[in-house]
């Protein structure tokens, strides 16, 4: 069956399933080789790249299709999204279903829900959907080279952002890292979210006060310099910082 | 003509109009008597308060349809909207509109989308539209006095939240204050954002450690006691501090 005959096949389905104009789009950011990646499907329709979203089922609550939405299409469970932010422009889509007419489910107008989450790559078993060729772990630096289709650029962008924004005040992304960790490599990840270089001896200094880690009387072996102390995040502290946030005031 | 009948009227005349299942929520904050308020209407129908919300044309944009719904709906106009949240839950307005059947445009399932702004109530001049009796400003202290409809005292708390937040990296909510102020009113802004009292001490060292203040020549006359300095923002610092939010790191 090709790629086309699959889609049409769907569009009856999901007319009766689907409320019309409302879709969802989970961002779900993993951290590897110091560096910020997302995860993303790519379809037999095209061979275009998209963010593994979906539709809000006429009676699911919309948090629960989001959950429900990445798993039917990239088969990743039990991951934590966060609500960041609404695509609502009219156009939006226009040119992305352009082999089908205006019957079809798909090309109506969306407006969509942006969710992100973070997650430790090797935690997750990504699956694709029977309407993709893969699901694939793709670095943000890389991003310009694929062709992501629609504004899913735009909506990787913003999610960004709002990391960017959130991990000012909260400590966030920490399930980015594996369960023991250094110092060093807990500021590679805020590097790469904050996407500039911090200073060693401020950030170092600065993320002690926060009263989250645990120093382990375990080391990272097998460098070539001193061996780097490890650390662990004190979840209860880490919860309380979560709920409170970093307040300046 | 009653408030049931108006409401059946407008229904066939948006089925032609707006999307189906899309809705907006303004929620617009003003800071009057050390205290913060919020703009709601009170409908004719059920003589019940609610957002001044309302919902998506099929051609325009959702940035649009929110400055317009405002407009329509409470005569407010040149207002910047930012959208805090989505509401989706399956029944969430299940019981307010109980006296129609299920062909009315209004009953249907709405997700909204929720979007804030902070005002000074003295440069709005509310207009309540046909739909609604009055238009008013009730302080978030007495919500819980008046009959709010659906789940909007959900979404007033849920854009509170956010407000705090933000106010935790970012200088916002100074267009909530008169162009020139003391260092005392703007404590009293803060502490009727994040609800609870700061040290005077901190909060004055800290705000001005921002470098978006400029101290005028002038006093505030007429108290009692020795008379405070007068304060207005550094406009181009204002804007350089929302652009880069106050980072720890």
């Amino acid at each position: 069956m090709d790629s086309k005959q699959q889609i049409l096949d769907k569009s009856n389905e999901a007319k009766e399933l689907f409320l019309p104009h409302i879709s969802a789009d989970p961002v779900i950011f993993g951290f590897d080789q110091n560096d910020l990646k997302v995860l993303l499907i790519k379809m037999n329709y095209r061979k275009q790249w998209l963010l593994p979203g979906g539709y809000v089922k006429k009676d699911e609550d919309l948090d629960e299709a989001v959950e429900r939405i990445l798993k039917d299409r990239a088969g990743v469970t039990g991951v934590y999204l966060e609500e960041f932010g609404v695509f609502g422009k009219k156009n939006r889509s226009e040119f992305y279903f352009e082999d089908f007419d205006e019957t079809l489910f798909h090309k109506q107008r969306f407006i969509s829900i942006g969710y992100y989450a973070l997650y430790n790559p090797t935690k997750l078993n990504p699956i694709p959907d029977e309407l993709s060729e893969k699901v694939e772990w793709i670095y943000l630096n890389q991003l310009s080279e694929i062709d992501l289709a629609m504004d899913h650029r735009e909506i990787v962008d913003k999610a960004l952002m709002t990391l960017r924004e959130k991990i000012s005040t909260k400590p966030i992304g920490y399930n980015l890292l594996p369960e023991k960790f250094t110092l060093s490599e807990l500021q590679k990840l805020y590097e790469a979210i904050l996407g500039k270089e911090l200073n060693r001896g401020n950030f170092y200094r600065k993320i002690k006060n926060l009263g989250i880690l645990n120093k382990l009387e375990e080391q990272r072996r097998g460098g070539a310099h001193k061996s780097p102390d490890l650390y662990s995040f004190d979840e209860e502290n880490y919860e309380r910082a979560l709920e409170n946030g970093l307040s300046n005031w």
